[in-house]
């Protein structure tokens, strides 16, 4: 019997709804492959903690995290009670960086039963996966303030790309796309505009391709990627890109496919030297927090990842298949939450899923 | 009779073919309205010219444009013969920044015959406008690079926003959605990553809020922004973005309204102190380069823009109509380019705009 030890941290607003329903289909699926899976909850990395104690996190955090395997992770932010660059800051980019997840892993895929805000699209025609740089480049934290205050008041922020940073997120984007049937890898790119960072992005793209032969390489500038995920989804494998145009890619591929509230990311260090994260694309959504009524299909999502992750790969798929077998039924004969037109509450749906897991 | 000065600039690729079509709907235009347009045909800004003098641009370009009343201009790159980043610094973003054509602004609206790729949109759902930022930001050019060639190289690039930039950006946005009637601006952001710049910009966004009491403001971050004009590009009115966030999204936005192919930008310099640059959004597209067939409307509609900078919004309305119109024939009725499933060629399209109009 394999046991792996799981931290788990809800966090905020709707996070605290989905997190469990998230921990119901593990448990389901572990049991099934015979999984030992033992959960600890914390509260810290959220509003509440932050009123309670000045801060996001607790100082001992970081030793607490790294006993465990992998962290399975709710939402954070909830700017009403503290703005979002530092509740962010303060947690889950630092677990980023601390844990040095430097490849955050986003799948876009059509579901059956979600609908596409692109016409004309069916499940089967959009399957390609999102790795994001999630350590450095644009989010740098370093820069400053000059003349404040003044009409002459000037920000500067920095970019960050090392060769270490840059080639080891291309090395297991090109590994991912050597694995897939195409074997196709789209690098992201503004080197036409952003003339220093983005060519050094460029030049460790061609340079690391020699050593995938089989894999075909092609970059488009950001501009016009982001048009042609609308435009043509369907062209796309793995895409690889820095931390800014991997946000916004991950974030714009799930909306073309309709699964925005209900995709899965996966923060990862893939030599394990750290734990690695796995959180769903949605945020807290105060909007609808509180109410029981968050899709909790993304928490679910991360569940598989996270399994995938520990060395489970087929149990993984299990839960996949189990989600996208209750999404099929749609509406009418399973629990769906108000977001998929059912009338189903994040419990129903949550549980509708671990049975049929 | 007003006279103005054209300096036409047609660049690389399919530049030199839409130009033309250009020139003559604005022709057209100009007689109907009693304007009198005199053009200047340039050849530099071009591959062309890079090969013949190993530069972009002749020493006294500056001197030569700033005599004009505007800049009609095509399209610049063509990597095979000069790289991107080579000929786009040393022309266009050149030209933004000498002539401080700090507002680029791009319409996004679905037209008639144009089919969107998102589901179920109608001419007249979707009709925003991307205020870009485009003469500072994350466009810098300021970095460079350390250890270079080892294992600890570091690229490192600037990005900087300044009190000025940020402020007559955003106060050119206000204006524009403060004359509009749903008076709504959307200010695009990542101050939830991008921790010293972003927050920078919604200190602003913020504190120029208070001049426009009657404009509705909200803002959303890049990632999130990027899914919306996808899910709902009917929330949007004017959107006003730093240089790489309105890059992206001025792509986007076409995209989603199916009119990458023939949008328009206008680089503008709203004092009126240097000459404004109307330029279509696609590029050179050297794939479909030399056969004649690239579809005109993007430079014409830049006309439109054009005469509506130098003062004729009437006859800018009039030449938008005649686009619109002849776009509603369908390609049954009007020779549409290929691209819009018509046998027509850039001339023959072109045409009929100009007899339209
Ligand atoms: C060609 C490129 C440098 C340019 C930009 O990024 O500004 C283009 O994409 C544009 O939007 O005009
Ligand atoms: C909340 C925010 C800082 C974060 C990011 O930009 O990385 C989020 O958008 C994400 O993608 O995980």
């Amino acid at each position: 019997m394999t046991t792996h030890r799981i931290a788990v941290i809800p966090g905020d607003g709707i996070g605290r709804e989905v997190v469990p329903a998230g921990m119901e289909a593990l448990e389901a699926t572990a049991g099934r492959f015979g999984i030992t899976l033992e959960f600890d909850t914390f509260d810290f990395a959220s509003a509440d903690y932050w009123q309670r104690h000045g801060t996001m996190l607790p100082t001992d955090w970081e030793e607490t995290l790294r006993s465990y395997d992998a962290i399975f992770f709710g939402a954070v932010g909830w700017p009403e009670v503290v703005p979002d660059h530092v509740s962010l800051w303060g947690s889950l980019l630092q677990f980023r960086r601390t844990f040095d997840q430097y490849v955050n892993l986003r799948p876009c895929r059509l579901m059956p039963g979600v609908r596409s805000p692109l016409a004309g699209r069916e499940p089967g025609d959009i399957d390609f996966v999102v790795v994001r740089e999630n350590t450095e480049g644009e989010y740098s934290s370093i820069g400053g303030r000059i003349f404040e205050g003044t009409e002459r008041e000037t920000v500067l922020q920095e970019t960050v790309m090392t060769r270490v940073g840059v080639d080891r997120v291309l090395r297991f984007a090109f590994e991912q796309a050597a694995r897939r049937p195409k074997q196709h890898l789209t690098s992201a790119t503004k080197s036409n505009g952003i003339s220093i960072s983005m060519p050094y992005w460029d030049e460790r793209v061609a340079e690391m391709k020699g050593q995938f032969p089989a894999v075909r390489v092609d970059k488009f500038h950001i501009d016009a990627l982001a048009a042609q995920f609308v435009l043509h989804p369907e062209w796309f494998d793995v895409v690889v890109a820095s931390n800014l145009f991997g946000d916004i890619l991950s974030d714009l591929g799930p909306a073309c496919t309709g699964t925005l509230g209900i995709a899965p990311s996966a923060n990862i260090n893939p030599e394990r030297d750290h734990p690695s994260l796995f959180e769903p694309v949605h945020g807290s959504a105060p909007d609808i927090a509180g109410r029981g009524i968050a899709n909790p299909v993304g928490q679910i999502w991360c569940g598989s990842m996270m399994l995938e992750h520990l060395g489970h790969p087929e149990a993984a798929a299990h839960l996949l298949a189990a989600i996208e077998k209750v999404l099929s039924y749609g509406p009418g004969e399973a629990p769906l939450t108000p977001d998929l037109h059912g009338k189903g509450t994040t419990a129903e749906l949550g549980r509708a899923i671990a049975d049929q897991v």
